[in-house]
């Protein structure tokens, strides 16, 4: 039976009526698979949303609020006809709160924003070897022990839980194992050290009870019981280990992984849940039940679906990365070229992006989320057709501060970290700039540079923290030097580019005396003579282009070579847009032969001789 | 029996000793009167924090939190010896959640900070005539009409007071009568508009029941309940009123008031309580158990100390009066030139910052408070000699962005909300001059303005609910121009004055190019012509300085002209350096008269002229 409700606000007169026309109510809390749909309507007379679930609503009103622009005399709506769905029923975001512990209020302004970008899954990574962050009723010492005191209880997780779907989200609560697991040992020790043969059976002394606690606790009809990374090093050197294989009859450590997903997925069932795991999981004989995510990326992925298997994927979508938005936006679960049947297609789910925690804190975890996660979240709704990179930015950059106004801080942190790190209320114009064509570093170059530091301890307060990535200063000088590169008349785009130069060009002295006696602005002393010695490069070649005058004879290595140095990690912080100041360089170097040849066969030669090796390997 | 506490941190071997020496627990909850006292000392080998309470500690350990510097190889702390302790017992933080409902998160960022300002009273403004704010579970309906929805349930509020305790810190709930009960008025008409003569009797049917629940919900030994600008106008035109006061020989509404007033303080005795009120509680015959709240300012607070009573002082420490932070911190509760004896200034108890929530979202009230609340804090704390109004300043410039790490958004919501307003990312430069040197008037002037508009409803987005009051850039054009009146070269100062107004001049054409097309920009377009006005006309004006040449001779009047027209509230952006601006356009017209007279002679006279009337009535 139809259980039709029809909701009309706003009904005053004269004033346009708003009717939200939902057919039924839906699952009562969000599932794989809901009808997401919706159609919106609006005249000058009406505004119709149209839904034939309470999920579809939601959807259609994120998309009604967005439309909203708000002028001198009030809020206006423009007048369309939308009618709408998602490509993907699983469009997620993983957040590690592990590595480091994020707040309640972290959380839901991040679901909050997901809700914003039409997003429906919320993948909780809540224990891994740094923290078991959620309360255990029955072995307490797991998060007593585990959490250095920071983590969630039953009672905030409910609450996390109903917020969620209040905004048509799931929540996925992962429990990394057999790998990722020392934030339980803190507590109960013997799961990890005890002698005789069965200390693998041991785990499940404490694994069965605590999965049965948080099947009751998560509603979701899935638990992630992670199975990534475990190097089976611990297992290989374990006399009693190695003689429980023995007696099992298991040949190698895939094996013993193999043996302990399926003891892991037989108690996931038990509990009345299916399970989700990373790739590892995915071993010969494993139930098609099973839901993988696919770190690996897109070949283990197609792989996995040509198996049967439904699949998720998260490569490239990791944040910490540090990939621009557009790399993002352009991988497709499913490609136009997907070598996958229709048949096959079917089981990609859809994709998740992923925030891990090592370098992330409630200050700047926004920031290393969004605005890119937009792009990941129309990638797993819109269809493939939907992928001009160009137009994407350009609508990020109006959604990107509304999502200011939902809660986030993802831009104005980077200001505020910046004072903090000046100490001062106000920020020095050369600070200012060199924040403006920096970017952090991906992860595992920052953590080659400090490997010595203990990871949970790094006071992540440093400008390399602030600083967000793709940013807008590099990307307009990417996009000058492409306009300049095609104009035969050598012109487009070089006055925005003087003007970017002329900016970084005094910045040695600028920044040396606003950083002078603060040692957490002094580090990046160096990078400030880098941008510098490029803002003076960059006027120079300017100029030769413009003059049409060949560049002296050793110019073009020594520009080479400050490019290399500026390509250097200093201070840990990334000039992102070098391949496109080398292109220029080149530009320069080449401009007095652009007669000797056409057109054509000059832009290929300065494309080919400007782009690094490695783009070309 | 002595309950001594020591608690000791960080002892790992090398590392300082952390002591915190707590002589007892004290109070259970926050109270008026606790011991906050402590000393702390920090040498190579040991940091030591002694106290006689627990909340003494807590003082103690956010002035340590405040002198931890991080640097770029770990986080360092000054050896120092401080020997600390409050000079006023009650000094409290007012927000009025009734004319904009602030969330719970904004409270405890707010209370968070009161925390690391030292503040010990939260006093909670819950209802008014626009809105009843806090669960009543004996008449829901005083909530459930009167908040469209937006209150505090009575499992929220106790963890708010809870909250507030952990940190120190009392919760003094303010029930608003008999003026501003409106929002009661909601949910029982029959309170405000029922025939006979008894009316004023039933306020009590409802009144005291409603008191008895909130005097259990909160536990400070005080209730606040109002008093305030009632102007009786409606009792003078209700007949039912007239005739109970002629039966109960009550001879104005004054006296009305009074019998209110001893009838609300039975109420909040009966229920165990004592009572705060607005100065108008204060009249012949009232309880010196009753604390008097000055809105009125010092006299009337002299006045209430001298009869006897316990005073708190509240004015000018009126947020939405956008006064300078220099000018809450010179206002004394008790002046060096007091009126009162020693023993009447005991009754001076401190006194509240107060933020009226007309024009305030939980977008911009943090940059309302904050960092202004920190000279306030800082009057109610330190003695009455700590009164350097610069220093004050280098302080607050390093203290305010800690704030921002403690969960405030004072100085980044200001972007945020300009990002918002622009519909971009990215702020245009010519829009971030223009928001760097204007800032909002105050609320009357807005009022005045936008009387037409319903006040909840206005949208609160524009560039002057986002601009900053108090800011850096109009103080160092006060503080260059004063260099400047007083160097005999007439050169300091110059250069800084210099860069400003050529930072202003072109704006007339950046601004309208860049608020093109937008309206929220495009309103404040005249007000960037008056930026660029005064930009040409400085730079005129350090030329003829410069050069010691005398002024075309309708060059001043010209300026006097222009000055008054940037003085009008266009856009609702205030130029808050005027009266410095005018003092530069005189000492250029009188330049060149400067060797006809002696120094000071000559820079009176600047001074008188240049000074506007209003100031020297």
């Amino acid at each position: 039976m139809e259980q039709r409700s029809q909701l009309v606000l706003f009904k005053t007169s004269g004033a346009p009526t708003f009717i939200v026309d939902c057919k039924s109510k839906g699952s009562d809390i969000p599932q794989l698979g809901d009808d997401e749909s919706y159609s919106l309507e609006v005249t000058p007379q009406e505004i119709t949303l149209k839904s034939n679930t309470v999920v579809g609503a939601i959807r259609g009103l994120e998309t009604l609020v967005q439309l909203v622009t708000p002028t001198q005399n009030g809020y206006v709506l423009p007048a369309v006809t939308i009618k709408d769905q998602p490509r993907f029923p699983w469009r997620g975001l993983h957040i590690d709160v592990s590595r480091h512990f994020q707040p309640i209020e972290v959380l839901k302004r991040n679901i909050d924003a997901m809700a914003a970008a039409k997003m429906n899954v919320f993948h909780w990574h809540l224990t891994d070897d740094q923290g078991f962050r959620i309360e255990s009723k029955i072995f307490p010492k797991l998060q007593g022990m585990g959490s250095d005191g920071l983590f969630y209880t039953q009672d905030e997780a409910k609450d996390l839980i109903a917020y969620a779907a209040d905004r048509g989200i799931r929540v996925l609560p992962e429990f990394d194992m057999p790998g990722h697991t020392t934030a339980w040992m803190v507590g109960y020790p013997d799961l990890a050290s005890a002698p005789g043969p069965y200390e693998i059976e041991r785990h499940f002394g404490i694994f069965d009870p605590t999965m049965g606690e948080m099947a009751k606790l998560f509603p979701d009809e899935y638990i992630h019981i992670g199975g990534d990374e475990n190097n089976g090093k611990q297992w290989s050197s374990n006399p009693a280990i190695q003689a429980f294989m023995k007696k099992k009859g298991i040949a190698s450590n895939v094996d013993l992984q193999t043996y302990f997903s399926q003891r892991v997925l037989a108690l996931v069932n038990k509990h009345g849940k299916k399970m989700v795991g990373w790739d590892e999981v995915l071993a010969p004989g494993l139930s098609k039940d099973v839901v993988v995510q696919s770190w690996r990326g897109a070949t283990a992925l197609d792989q996995g679906a040509k198996d049967g298997y439904n699949m998720i994927l998260s490569q490239p979508y990791y944040f910490d990365a540090m990939f621009p938005a557009s790399r993002h936006y352009l991988a497709d679960p499913v490609p136009a070229n997907t070598p996958l049947t229709p048949e096959q297609q079917k089981h990609v789910l859809g994709g998740e992006a992923c925030m891990w925690g090592e370098v992330v804190t409630p200050q700047n975890i926004d920031s290393r989320i969004w605005p890119r996660n937009l792009a990941i979240a129309e990638r797993f709704w819109s269809p493939q057709s939907v992928n001009d990179v160009n137009d994407y930015y350009r609508r990020e950059n109006i959604v990107s501060p509304q999502l200011e106004l939902v809660g986030l801080k993802h831009l104005s942190s980077v200001d505020g970290m910046v004072r903090a790190a000046s100490g001062s209320a106000e920020i020095a114009p050369a600070v200012a700039t060199l924040v403006k064509y920096v970017e952090p570093y991906m992860l595992w170059i920052r953590e080659r540079d400090r490997s010595k530091s203990p990871t949970q301890l790094w006071s992540l307060t440093s400008l390399e923290d602030a600083v967000n990535t793709d940013q807008p200063a590099g990307r307009e000088i990417a996009a000058n030097v492409d306009r300049l590169l095609n104009d035969p008349s050598f012109n487009a785009g070089s006055a925005d580019l003087q003007s970017a130069f002329n900016e970084l060009a005094p910045l040695d002295k600028t920044y040396a005396a606003a950083a002078a006696g603060n040692p957490n602005l002094d580090k990046a002393t160096p990078r400030a003579q880098d941008l510098a010695n490029l803002g003076r490069a960059g006027l120079e070649a300017l100029n030769f282009i413009k003059q049409n005058q060949p560049v002296p004879q050793t110019w073009l290595a020594d520009k080479l070579a400050l490019i290399d140095r500026a390509n250097q990690p200093t201070a840990m912080l990334r000039i992102a847009w070098l391949d496109s100041f080398r292109r220029l360089a080149y530009i320069a170097a080449y401009r007095s032969s652009y007669s000797t040849m056409t057109p054509d066969q000059w832009k290929a030669k300065v494309i080919a001789d400007s782009t690094p090796k490695r783009d070309r390997e």
